[in-house]
Formats: C-alpha cells, structure tokens, sequence
C-alpha cells in the first residue's frame, strides 16, 4: 500500500491522522469562531448524502418535516428538572437582542423536546391528532470544552424526530422502529457494522425513561455512539401538560420518542475506513463515485465521454482536467476517498480498453470499452459496499474480547482497546469502577445478550445482563 | 365561488385573510418564544420543494453548498463599516456559554458575509482556486420588532450564496445570472410574475455596491421584495484582506457576491394565489398535487388505485379516508390549497368515468378511466400553472400606473396601491418624499426601461431613471 506524505500513519498517531485527512480530504476546518468548525463542500456533500437516505426513509415511515424555532427561552427549558440538569452546563445565552436586554434569557437549542412539547400541547387535542410524527433538520450549539471536527463540536447538525402517542406500547414501537432506520443507515449505506442495544440507566438521555443506541467501532478499538433512540413514557407529557382524549372520551398524557442522527457520523466513516492514503468513502454514500483521469490531454475527450455516460446513468463522476499530472491527480482522488478511478490510457485505449482502481483495496482491473459500465458500476458499489462491511465487521469481532474480572478488562484496555463483553449485576458502582480504566464506559445492554459468565465482572455479585463497554469518542 | 367561514374576505380585511389563510391551511403557527414561528408540515414541505428547484439549478451552474458557523464574534462583524452599521441595531447576542461570560460576545448570524469572507482569506491563494461559489442554507435572526409568518419573523430560513471571482466582470456577471435563477423560480415554478431590475443606492444592501432585486405584487397591490443578489466589488475583500495571486503573479483582491432567497417566498406565494376558501397552491410547487375523495367508503379501493399509479408517475397524490363527509375533505383539501381533487361518485364510476376538479378555478371535468392520468394531470399541472401565471401578470399590468407628479403617486397609494412607474432625478431627497405617502419606496430601477416623461416625478429636474414604486411588505 502506498503512503500519502501529507497523512500521518493511522498506527503512529490515530488523532493526527484523523486531523490530517479531515484537512487533506477538505471535509471541515477550524473556524476562526473558537470551538466552530466549517462544513466544506466535500463534508457537507456527504451529510447530504446522509440525509438524503435517511429523510427518505423517515417519510416512508409516515414522519413529516417541520421547523422549531432556534432559541429556547430559559423558563421553557427549566420545566422538565432531569432535562435543564442534563443540558443547562452546556448552553450558550442570548441575553440581548436588538441592543436591547431580554426580559428572558434564551439558550440556542442544544436539542429540542421542549419546543416540540410546547407545541404539541397546543396542537393535540384528541386520540385524532394522534400519532404526530415530526422530525427537524437543523444544527444545535452545545458548549463543549474541547472539540474535534464532525466527533464534538459546539455546533453540530442533525435531525431530531419528535413524535407523540396515545399509547406506551405504540411510542416503545416507534422508538425500536426508529434505531432500526439508524441501524439500517449505518450498516447498508456506511458500511459501519453497528451492535444495537440499551443504554445503562447512568448513561441515558437527560429525562429519557430509557435510551437506544448503535454503538459502532473506529479502526483503532474506540467506541462511537453512532445515533440514539429514546422513549419518555409522559414524563416530559406530564411536566408540559400534552394531553388528549381518549375514544372513551377520557383525558390522557400523551407517550413519547425523540431520536436522532448527527454529523458525528461523517466522523465514524472516517475513522472506520480511511487509511493512510486518505479517506476512504463508503460507495453507497460517496457524493462522487468515479474519478476519471487520462493519462494525457488528448484523451480527455473519451473521458468526458465516459463521464456523460456515466452520469447520465446516476453515477456521479467527474473528470479531472486541471493541468496537475496524472500521477497527483490518483494522490488527490486517493485522499478525497473516491471509491473508483477511471484511467485512460493510449496503449489501454487502443486496446478498447480503461483501467478501473478501487480505492478500498487498491485492486486494478482493465475494463473493455464494450461493457455496460453503468451496469458494472452500480455491481461494484454493491461488491465494494459489501467489502468495506465485511472488513469492519471482521475487525469489530476481532476486537471484541470476553473478560471475567477487572483484570483482564485492564489489560485489553490498556494495550489493545475494543469492545469488552462482560457481565454486570446493575449496580452503578461496578459501572463508575470501570471509569477508572482509560474512562471505560457501558456502551449498551445489547438486545443480543449471551450469557459469558454467572458473575458481575466487577463485584462478583450475580449478574443481571451482558454488556459491551468500550473506551468513547 | 364559495366561502370558507373560517377566513375572512381577502377583500375585506387582507391583513386578516392572510392570519386566517396561514392558521388553517396549516402553514405555521406562532411560538411561545416572542417573534418566532413554527414551521408546520404544509409550510416546511413547500420549501423542501422550493429548496429542491433551486438547490439543483444552483448545482447544475456549478455551486457547492457549504455550513459556515451560526455564530459570529463581534470583532468580526465590525470589520465592514457599512456592513455592521446596518446589522448591528438588529441581531441577537450570545454573552454566556456553558455558564460562563464569554471573552467576546457572539451575535446569531443575520447574514454571513463576513463569516464566508474570513474563510475565503485562508482558503483562496492563487487564481486557480477561483471562482469559489458556494453556498449554504440555513436559518438566520434578525430582531425585528413587528412579525408576521414568513414575511417577517425573528428566525428565517434561507438559502445565502457567496462568491469569489478573479475579475469584477465574471463577479458581476454571476450576481445577473442568480437573480435570473431567482426570476426563473417565481415565474416557472411560483407562478409569480416580478420585475426585475436595481436598487437604488439608499435600498441596497447594507456593504454592496449595487444590489439587484425580483420584485413581487400581491393581490392587494402592496410589493414584496422577493430575492435579491448583490455585488460586492472588491469592497469586503479589503476589509478582510482575501486576496489572490493572478497569473502575471500578482496579488489582487477578490471580487464577490452573495445573493439570497428566503421562506418570505411562501408568504409572497399565499398573498399572490390565495383566495377566500384559502391557499392556491402553485402546482408546480405544490407538495400534493391531488386530493383524491370518495362520497362513500366503498369506493375507496379505487381511490387507492388511482392514488398509488399517480405516486408512482410521479404525481404526488393522496387520499382523503378520514371519517369526514366529502364535503368537509372538499373544503378541507381548498383551504390547504392542493391544485386538483379527484372525486369518486357511484354514477359517475358506474360510466367509468371520475370528476377532476381545479383549485384556482373551481372548474370541473369528467374524465374517462379510460385516460392515462399520469399524462393528464402532467398536462394540466401545466395549464394551471399558465393560468396562474398570467392571471396574476394580467393583475400586475392593471394595478401598474404610470405617474407624472406626486398628486397622481399620492391618489395611487391612497387610493388603489400598485406599482407606480414614474421618473426619478437620482436625488435622495426625492426618495424620501415617497415615504411620506404610506411609507412608499423605490422598488427598483427595473432592466427594462420605458421613458414614461422627461422630468423627475418629485422635483421635476431632469429625470435620469424610470422607477418602480410601492408600498412594501
């Protein structure tokens, strides 16, 4: 495998190297607003990719858009008391508006039950309005101390799916339904395997009854909670008054879900396919799917050619015709993560003939001039999705160790970090003694459960369920 | 034509119908946070389709889209004086993060000129990295103090292009090829006819050099500024020090744009088609274009049949099942303005035939089964959109009068507003002479120019530019 200069190697430095091709790859830069990073053009192409799959599936389930307002005022967010705990050390204040100073201060949204609350309160009246379905498309601004781009930054994009019902068993439905959708998002369009599962009462939503999540693993064994699914019950119901009546002509509280999917997961393709030639794009999601590049300038008009046909097929492609060689043309291609190249050659050519390279194990094959290469391509993204699935899948196994007592977790987290599978008896303080391992943390209650012992990994007491800790993101 | 009791007569009280028309067509709806509104389903999906025209026109002329940060430090909007001083008096601060005071207050962007043009300084070196044409969409707040939805609220959503070019001339270009991108998307798809031309000097954008606009009238004769697009010159660029190398390997400083269009537009679309059953959807733009309704449960699987070929040809329709009277959906599906309803009777299924009837007109057809719906409704989602279009120029035309002094403007305006065309010196003061007959303004100095007198309206020196005036939303 060839070596990009410009890119520290994955095994020497992880977190220079995952700097080195958000820069190299123009995903995202600092922003000269502390802690604010730029979405550029080949980043925010991918969330839209992102969004473009997931805002399909959302509608196909039934889910409308809709758009909340971007302040919360400070009495709105006080109302639910888990919630303002969770979310208050986290906000940013506006506090004047207009060279005036509010009457109320107002906190841009860091997420948005509490609008979405006071509205449903208002448009709810009846088991008829019943169920409301919303989701928003929007950023939110959380005042994290140190930030990385796409993994923790003090604004981030995402959806938030809102939805209200007239049963528990009906919201508890959509809540499964809904990590489903981020599973499916996660395995069949970034090739990210994912284990799916509950979060420990200590590491749910702020004011969630309980929390879903899909926990995925980066190259180097680290965790990243990928995209979370929560069910309320009437809690925050309860505490904003959203209440309807019944076909038995009775009033009730209405049962809630909020779910939702960030950019961080731009971060989580990077870190579980790039390697050190670059970033390394799932082809499902990938905005551009083919680079085609000649080896002189008189072939460039086959290439356009290709490009057109290409096209106008739906595989995005494009020609680079700038007047670099072809040589840093394949480097840039490489490092932007474009999961094929096209070269056109004259020798090839004469023959018929292009040459394909995949970008994800750098596999050449000579293609004739005869095949249908829309066909082909739409092949090789399934072959080549299925791949990168595949390899990370196998790693995440690899990765995976059973361990019986703190010892052995000390040892897989300390030299060579993954997911652990352990019993534990439910007690928080067997969770917090984890912590002092390399901040280990519960990633989930996966649904998955196998019995790896009788015993709680920490305490020795019986055990209640198996759970996969990881170091986090 | 009927009478939806629930909205008052556009006729009667506009400011009312239009409440009434925004309220029960489900568009939005006011929040309990002062001066914002909620975008509601109906409301949002006409902009997820206004935003899908332009967003693919804006690609297919080479634009990529980006997210810049919703904050701004102050130090950094200062950096344009004429910039800030037209900012400054109406954006929101942020003066606390995370519970503490921030070093330097941030303000929510209300644009984000400055934001792009700090990027742009880092990121632009050479010309080869020009043209940059990017462009995001997001959500921005100014603190106004009287609000209305969508035409002028606290938060609202946009889409904001800026651009850097290596010549004035390739800049001032792009800024006339985006407002016909703008005029494109009201004429063809909002079936709203503008005039396009210039604003003066005291109407332009606060840091432009010049400002180009699309200017709208409503049914009641009062002018919506529908989009503008402004160039820049190099005056930001040396603000914010963005320079470029040129080929002869010298430093100059960049040429810009930015240009915008905003959910003012949804207002501008309500306020032009509306009538008093409610909104008249564009059909272009229309998120459902058919509204199919039984007059007996037992024809619904034929509604349904008739539902699913129209979505999969690509005519989005829907049908009305709910435990409602046909007559309730028939007023229902008007006031939420859907452009055609399909009704299903006995008699008329038992001839094979079903009734298609059209919102802007209220004109019925019989139509046979035996037609290729998809190709009819392709074909009269066309007519329709005709029929708006010039139904509403034809208004325009008859509301546009020309004036030769300011008795003529002032029986105009107080009378039966419109647009007034009438000469104009170039004088400031004569301007202000205007704002004293109901607020009344330039519009801009339209492209095509008619010499409709020698002499200036207000102060009859010799006139340099004939001028669109009216009273402005």
């Amino acid at each position: 495998m060839k070596k990009n200069k410009a890119i520290t190697s994955r095994d020497v430095d992880f977190a220079q190297w995952y700097t080195d091709i958000v820069r190299n790859a123009k995903l995202a830069s600092y922003s000269n607003v502390k802690g604010f990073t730029v979405f550029e053009p080949n980043g925010y192409a991918i969330w839209e990719n992102i969004q473009a799959v997931a805002d399909k599936r959302f509608k196909e389930l039934g889910h409308q858009n809709i758009m909340m307002p971007m302040l919360i005022p400070e009495s709105l967010l006080n109302k639910e008391a888990d919630h303002i705990e969770g979310f208050a050390p986290e906000v940013a204040w506006v506090t004047h508006g207009g060279n005036k100073k509010l009457e109320e201060r107002l906190c841009v949204r860091p997420t948005s039950e509490v609008l979405f609350c006071d509205y449903y309160k208002d448009v709810i009246k009846s088991y008829r309005d019943l169920p409301k379905l919303y989701n928003q498309w929007c950023s939110v601004v959380r005042w994290e101390k140190e930030t990385r781009p796409f993994l923790r930054t003090r604004e981030f994009l995402w959806q938030e799916g809102h939805t209200m019902h007239a049963t528990a068993e009906e919201a508890m439905k959509e809540t499964d339904q809904m990590l489903e959708v981020y599973r499916e998002i996660y395995e069949d369009y970034l090739a990210i395997p994912v284990v799916a599962g509950r979060k420990t009462e200590s590491e749910k939503f702020a004011g969630a009854d309980y929390t879903l999540t899909v926990e995925a693993m980066m190259y180097n064994g680290v965790a990243l909670q990928s995209a979370t699914s929560h069910y309320f019950g009437n809690g925050f119901a309860k505490a904003f008054d959203v209440k309807f009546v019944n076909k038995n002509n009775e009033e009730e509280y209405c049962y809630q879900t909020s779910w939702g999917l960030t950019t961080r997961s731009i971060g989580g393709l990077i870190m579980c396919h790039g390697d050190d030639n670059g970033l390394v794009l799932p082809p499902r999601i990938a905005p551009r799917k083919v680079a085609i590049i000649t080896y002189s300038d008189d072939l460039l008009e086959k290439a356009y050619e290709i490009r057109d046909m290409l096209n106008k097929g739906g595989i995005v492609s494009y020609v680079d015709d700038s007047e670099k060689s072809a040589g840093f043309k394949f480097a840039e291609a490489e490092v932007q993560g474009i999961p094929f190249r096209i070269e056109i050659g004259k020798r090839e050519l004469e023959n018929n003939k292009i040459v394909v390279a995949r970008r994800d194990n750098f596999k050449k094959e000579e293609v004739s001039l005869d095949t249908d290469l829309v066909t082909y391509f739409k092949e090789q993204i399934d072959v080549m999705h299925n791949d990168m699935f595949n390899r990370a899948k196998k790693r995440m196994e690899e990765k995976t160790y059973v361990c019986h007592n703190m010892d052995e977790v000390k040892e897989v987290m300390e030299n060579h970090p993954g997911f652990i599978k352990a019993m534990w008896c439910g007690d928080e303080a067997c969770e917090e003694k984890f912590k002092e391992i390399r901040g280990t943390k519960s990633r989930c209650i996966p649904f998955e459960q196998e019995k790896v012992d009788t015993k709680c990994v920490c305490c020795g007491k019986e055990a209640k369920d198996m759970v996969i800790w990881g170091i986090q993101y």
